[in-house]
């Protein structure tokens, strides 16, 4: 069998989680739901599928002294920081030479860091199943999230024929990717049973990969052999990112690639799956009092309906009369949201002065 | 011309404004409007009209450091602290006594520790007026305040017949002091013009007071009688309190003797007045953004409007989509109180557990 790598994209400043996420220690560097950070908990989540040595995270330089110090586990080298964001293409191009390095028949999976799943196993299988489809050919596989709602917050994957099953599990050819709908577009998606939401989850091997982007996109794939070929003649990876890096194409890898390629498959996650995407979500995952309110935190309640609170622990944050709302105090900052207003937080938060964000 | 003596009651607890104000350090010893605490601008206020030698300050023993701390012009002897609270008729007892001690001829005037008033000069001829007219015979002088709304959180002052003129100012006669009234009464007395807020501040001669505890509390009198002569038999002030102090009759100096002399006068203030009783309170004192929101500190507002926010330096408070709330931030507890339902804050604070308040 061929070597099985995973790497983990960990670049995200999770301004949706401002105050408690801050641009050194993004939401993924937090607990924003469970005792672990987010990307903790993505490390844990491998535990007995795939080493530590086998397992990459890719960050900025803001987070990464953050980063290695949430992933004890992993060896220090196997953190790497991006100089500069340049996209998911990119960053795909620079796990797909991490791994090629180690052995260029491996297969990778990229996991976001933040996602929430709590079915370990179940999990641990389907990225099984998206390892041997990967390993058998040549081909692009996602794993897709069977919607239960009309979100427009997400891409979709249309699927299309069943090209087998790995281990009783059923995996399809993709139709289209599609980009985030609008609502009634999202509806039909839904209705039609034909379409998981993209949750960024891929597996390929190296090979598969180093292909489609040669064919999709070969300036960002010129600079990437540039970076390669000057690590093989042993330059310092630090030192070659922060000089080439910048250079590299910006461009998501779903435009750049998922939407293009014809030899991209998925298969239904059959594990519960919360990307957590702002302090909304967070209340499905903590006990409501009756009133429905929930607290991550010391908090106190008083003829208040619906609130989420987010404190620190040792600060209490008391609601009077209060419905709906989004409370979270750090230590230096305080936010009281209405709940149907956290898309506005991103806003506010690049109005900010540079301490604050 | 006899001494006069100012003695500041500053015992309050405070809780309308948790969670700044703490039993520790209570409303008066915070900056709740204004650059220095409540008590020390009480202090200031009586610049150039009494000597710092002859104010006294009467608070609790939780207190006592923190206000002779906010009072730093004050001797320290001249900050006593009742060992337990016996309402204010005790206070007013041992405020006579202290003042009687230093001289048996003076007036004192007894003033809220926490009360904002910037006219200055407007207070001060108010305090010289009143003070005359406590020294030319011995009646007990409130100073009113003409009501501006229909209150119901104030006891009432009914006005008689005008006794005459002290350098321009008007005293009358007190047909009544009336409690606390509904709001159909309020309106009443609001109409009729011939109604004073009850605003605690009262002048009298050490004789006046005496006689009048006399004559309407003889079981407090004779309490404080046997604390003022084991205080002449050389006594340590602090330890008489601590041993007499919780034996004294527990009851109101209006309900045991302003509802009953018939020589007690009035004096309407033509100064600014404002007790600053609760949150909603401090709205009037700060500028106002186009929507109606209010900052006492660093606060953001994104489509907000009527909000109040305190917070400490340092800590950015942001609101977003919210109207008409309280927010409060200090190091330990965040509030977040509708607007109207800041009179629930003190129960909130009763159910807390000791650390918190």
């Amino acid at each position: 069998m061929a070597n099985r790598f995973v790497v983990i994209m960990a670049g995200g400043k999770g301004e949706r989680f401002w105050p408690a996420s801050r641009l050194k220690r993004p939401k993924h560097l937090l607990p924003i739901v469970g005792d672990k950070p987010m990307l903790t908990q993505t490390v844990d989540r491998l535990d007995g599928f795939i080493e530590p040595e086998n397992i990459f995270v890719i960050t900025n330089v803001e987070q990464l002294e953050g980063v290695r110090e949430v992933c004890p586990s992993l060896p220090k080298e196997n953190v790497v920081a991006e100089p500069v964001g340049r996209d998911t293409a990119a960053a795909v191009g620079l796990a797909m030479l991490l791994i090629k390095e180690k052995d260029p028949d491996a297969s990778l999976a990229m996991l976001p860091a933040d996602a929430l799943i709590r079915d370990l196993s179940g999990f641990q299988k389907a990225l099984d199943v998206a390892f041997l489809a990967s390993e058998e050919r040549p081909q692009l596989v996602t794993i897709g999230i069977t919607p239960t709602e009309p979100a427009t917050g997400y891409g979709y994957i249309q699927k299309g024929d069943s090209i087998g099953e790995y281990k009783g599990a059923e995996v399809f050819k993709v139709v289209e990717f599609k980009e985030k709908p609008a609502l009634e577009t999202a509806k039909m998606y839904l209705e039609s049973g034909d379409y998981y939401w993209n949750a960024g989850m891929f597996v390929w091997s190296v090979r598969a990969i180093s292909d489609a982007l040669t064919q999709f996109t070969p300036n960002l794939k010129s600079g990437l052999d540039e970076i390669e070929s000057r690590m093989k003649g042993g330059g310092d990876l630090d030192a070659l990112l922060a000089e080439l890096y910048p250079e590299l194409e910006k461009i998501s890898i779903d435009f750049a690639v998922m939407e293009k390629a014809d030899n991209v498959v998925t298969l239904a996650a059959t594990f519960d799956w919360d990307d957590v995407g702002a302090w909304p979500a967070i209340e499905r995952h903590f006990p409501k009092d009756a009133n429905g309110n929930v607290a991550n935190g010391e908090a106190v309640f008083e003829e208040c309906s619906g609130n989420i609170v987010v404190g620190e622990k040792g600060h209490l944050v008391a609601l009077i009369g209060v419905d709906d709302l989004i409370v979270v105090n750090t230590k230096d900052a305080t936010l009281v949201c209405k709940k149907d207003e956290a898309q506005k937080i991103k806003d506010l938060v690049k109005g900010l002065s540079p301490n604050r964000v």
